[in-house]
């Protein structure tokens, strides 16, 4: 199967399980449908440094006039230096962004001081080639750790820019900064705002098995609607809790990882009111969870999507620890792997959450099917749970039996796959 | 190979990179050998109540007389009826014991009030085989999660003990505790204490990967020598720390984790003055880490085991965390298994750890061979760095930049057969 025909596979397998927010309307998705992706104001272009073999490996995405922008980063001490230089330039700029560049195949972490110079290239050349300020420009990188960029052949690649049209599709943009992803991973929405129509379009990579240890997870987002750059960042965050960082077990892990977002306003759509705002919020969480179950659907290895739902937990950070610590076991995760319903493993990781538990009221369900009930009563038919955990994606709910806090988290299963992929990933 | 051969030659293994403290003489390991195993006072008896299939699962250790006795737990909140029993026992009776009952196969966890009254009957039926009270019995139990215990056959089984005299070997006693163990895990010591020779001998179980998400770990201990018990649980936490604590990532994570330590006293030897504690300490210490080690040398499919070692660290806690989040990285142990160099892996999982690092100090070392110098230089020779990591064993150090602190922590690599293992332990 193409990586393309895999992606559309994607996005029909969630898209069933997905519930539109009212005044939210996913963009059409298939064959051809791709070209219309961007947001009024942006383009994208895509080309290859050699970085990777064989397949585009920078994307630049341009806005024809200043975009708000707003972004989140990795709490990684060791972040890499693009990292380092898109944080300062939103602070120079004032959130005023015109354009993204992004390479595949090398993260420049670890790199040094000739790191930083190489980052700062990359957002001069960019400027260059598309007439902005390279504080207007945003950096990522992402890839091999420790080796520098090849940055002659990049600024050369990132020079030819200036003399074409940017006419990438969202699959393209998506395509070129993929490392060990097997599909691209993009969605349009158009909201319905008070006052009209404004499209908001992500593209996302993941790779690496995303829990308990994610290499770099990127998001860029686009929008046409104006929205002020301090609520866009306030947005941001919060979604961000909800969707990418609900899928890494350990926060903002790798030495890369990334979300961004510009808003042209080049719709005229202006998100201002508390109405418009809650339709915007709940557009972009619902882009964003998106992006980020595309992303454990394609982790290394892995043959099933699973929900690790968490209720009744004394609050919502318990719900986050437990759940968290479930979706990364080891144990739980190759249990997945194997369709085996073997609960104890799930309660087990509950105890040492470090979360707050009535162990006389815990209870465990598969999809509906009761598992464990209250006092430690567990009595299901094998039959049944052998069905569910067939499936290429469930949901494992568990009541902690204390209070209302809730959390969800997706994650994979652990198989042979992953460490094949992983042994020799460097090599 | 057999279980018992491949334990001598993992014994021999080890043995090779172990410095043995002053005052203290490994026992002579191999074919007969372990008959010598227990210090005065101490025997053993072992038998199946048909738990597992074809080999015993039921392990009683008796004392001749009460003994000052010491233990450490899970911390995990849906901890094992035994933990609460033995806890319990340890209270009631002033830390004063007489046996150890351990059964494996079934883990008694997750049992309710069920599991309780089965851990009691244990403690009854030993005591009332050996003639003790039932509160001078530690009970424990290591397997499957949430099956109520075969409590009657297992009732026959412990009261056949009170018709034999008990006289199983070390090696017995630790393969009648092992689950996916594949050889028992066994050593004694001679001491050379100021008044004369006392004996401490240990048996343990691993099985599961052991990090980060071990599967129960049992370790016990008895010894010959006097000590209080006071001044015994002191040495025991601080050794376990170093030890056992020291191959687990999330601390003591499973249902039903527990390492205790008897101390019968009969050799006539008083460890009081601070030189035979300094001396028993460093055996204590010694026989601990050895039995760690070769659980780690039996993680599920493991083919290295690895030592990381974190120097340089603000204090010894940053250390900790920084080694066990690396030695806990899915990424780090599949680049183990696959060989790779991929430093990059390792300080990323340094910069997530939560430990303080100076990033422009850090520096990575494979045994002798530098990785990483100062300001991310790094310029190894791929050889040098192939041919270590082909080896069975090796030590990766973590310099952080900042301090005196330092920890060492054991882990395995992450390979296919872990996962084989692991997909299908339940049925």
């Amino acid at each position: 199967m193409s990586k393309l025909k895999k992606a559309y596979s994607a996005f029909e397998r969630l898209s069933a399980t997905t519930s539109w927010p009212d005044h939210v309307t996913p963009l059409p998705f298939g064959e051809g449908e791709e070209k219309r992706f961007w947001p009024a104001g942006f383009n994208a272009g895509t080309t290859s440094a050699a970085i990777k073999a064989r397949r585009p490996d920078i994307m630049v995405v341009s806005s024809d006039q200043p975009s708000s922008a707003a972004a989140v980063f990795t709490r990684n001490l060791c972040s890499a230096a693009p990292v380092s230089l898109s944080k300062e330039h939103l602070r120079t700029s004032a959130s005023s962004m015109r354009a993204v560049v992004c390479n595949s195949g090398n993260a420049n972490a670890a790199t040094g001081e000739r790191g930083m110079r190489d980052a700062e290239t990359m957002a001069a050349e960019t400027a260059a080639a598309l007439g902005v300020h390279p504080e207007e420009v945003l950096v990522a990188s992402t890839g091999v750790i420790g080796v520098a960029l090849p940055i002659e052949r990049m600024s050369e690649a990132i020079g030819s820019f200036s003399a074409v049209v940017l006419e990438g599709s969202g699959a393209d943009a998506a395509l070129a900064i993929m490392t060990t992803d097997t599909f691209p991973k993009f969605i349009a929405v158009d909201i319905a705002l008070s006052g009209g129509t404004a499209r908001l379009s992500g593209i996302a990579k993941g790779s690496g098995m995303i829990c308990p240890d994610m290499a770099t997870m990127l998001g860029f987002l686009f929008t046409d609607a104006a929205i002020d750059p301090a609520l866009l960042q306030e947005m941001l965050s919060a979604a961000n809790e909800r969707s990418f960082n609900a899928i890494t077990v350990d926060g903002d892990t790798s030495t890369n990882d990334m979300a961004a977002i510009l808003a042209s306003g080049r719709s005229g759509q202006i998100v201002r009111g508390s109405d418009d705002a809650g339709i915007f919020f709940s557009a972009l969480e619902t882009v964003m969870t998106f992006l980020a179950r595309l992303i454990v659907l394609d982790g290394e290895g892995a043959t099933k999507l699973v929900e690790i739902r968490v209720e009744g937990a004394e609050n919502d950070e318990d719900a986050k620890k437990a759940a968290r610590t479930i979706a990364g076991s080891s144990l739980v995760k190759t249990a997945m792997n194997g369709e085996d319903a073997n609960w104890g493993r799930i309660i087990a990781a509950v105890g040492r959450s470090g979360a707050r538990v009535d162990t006389e009221r815990l209870t465990v369900k598969f999809n509906d099917l009761a598992i464990l009930e209250p006092g430690y009563r567990s009595d299901f038919s094998e039959e049944e749970a052998k069905k569910i955990l067939a499936e290429p994606g469930y949901t494992i709910t568990i009541s902690m039996g204390r209070g209302t806090g809730s959390a969800s988290v997706w994650t994979c299963d652990l198989s042979r796959e992953y460490v094949e992929i992983n042994a020799d990933y460097r090599t």
